[in-house]
């Protein structure tokens, strides 16, 4: 009788060290072989999965984005607005090691998606799917009252997903500059630059998600 | 006797394919063949000059931003404050087919510079020129009284540069998001943010540097 073998935890596994492989070497220096090395699998195993490099990167984009939308998920439960907002922006920001190391995975995937169309298309979505999110924030801090008159609420995403991008240059390559203080510091700035004069924070419909 | 080659223009000319074959086809996929192939050079003619895909890539990266600094410093020229500013954020904002494809060469280096130290010292050098910089302009705007009395230099600094590092990822993976009039907005009210409300723009001192 063949093994019973849990081919998402093994889908799972390969991921993860993929990702760990990528942050000690970078992208360019990932091949299969290694990949096996560091699972422990024979060639043939790992190909079982996932038939060739590109379907690998592909599948470690796909996972260190879902990580980050299950965390926003989980902060975001109950609140909404600015509060919200800023929550969000906490998980997405690289605060920490791990956010740094994160970030180094990040830059190497960018440089990914401006030469392949499929990890391209796949950022673009994701990318969509976050600026969205924030906009729906940003919409019912309108409806709350919280949310400053002049703020235009596109240009209010952009800036946001643009800060959000910048902060992942600056943590893994200009380490001197975005302590966890700087980055923490620049987020409350920012939101707070968001914020109507009239309303404090955290006394507006916040909890009526 | 021996032909008399520039050696400087010869450099200058390699370098210049390098970024071409980066846009094309990505840092992953130059090689030392390509590149001697993309300039109809003997493989050993390009080894005389750079010893190793290294030190092509170093040379290239340090050419993007002197050509960058050389914008830079051409339109500051007569300029101060605020105004100087805003002229230098112009340079280094992705404007254009050019600043479009100059970013892509950009996350290209940067995926390289968190993999390897030389590329990563340079690029941080490089990016605390450009800080103080800018933290200089930010020192006149105070001076001649047209910068928002809350604002804090340095982490006005640092807002700058994240921006400016974002913008780049958007430029090249979010090119549906990134018009360039959505980039000009975006920094006109940036700048509008730093300026003091009893300061019109271009009145105060401009001209006097």
């Amino acid at each position: 009788m063949p093994k019973v073998v849990d081919h998402a935890a093994r889908r799972e596994s390969i991921v993860q060290a993929v990702t760990h492989v990528i942050e000690r070497n970078g992208f360019e220096r990932l091949t299969m072989r290694e990949l096996a090395s560091e699972l422990g699998y024979a060639h043939g195993a790992l190909n079982r999965y996932f038939p060739n490099k590109q379907a690998v990167l592909t599948a470690s984009f796909v996972h260190l984005h879902d990580q980050a939308d299950a965390r926003i998920s989980r902060v975001v439960t109950g609140r909404r607005g600015l509060d919200a907002l800023e929550a969000m922006c906490r998980e997405i920001l690289p605060f920490g090691d791990f956010g740094r190391r994160a970030a180094t995975v990040v830059l190497a995937f960018w440089a990914r998606a401006a030469q392949d169309s499929e990890i391209g298309q796949i950022h673009h979505a994701h990318n969509m799917r976050w600026r969205n999110r924030m906009r729906q924030f940003l919409l019912q801090a309108r409806e709350d009252g919280e949310l400053r008159e002049d703020i235009d609420i596109d240009s209010a995403v952009s800036e946001l997903a643009v800060r959000n991008a910048g902060w992942q240059m600056q943590a893994s390559l200009m380490g001197s500059e975005s302590s966890d203080e700087t980055i923490a510091q620049s987020l409350t700035a920012h939101i707070g630059s968001l914020r109507s004069e009239t309303a404090a924070p955290g006394t507006d419909g916040s909890g009526t998600a």
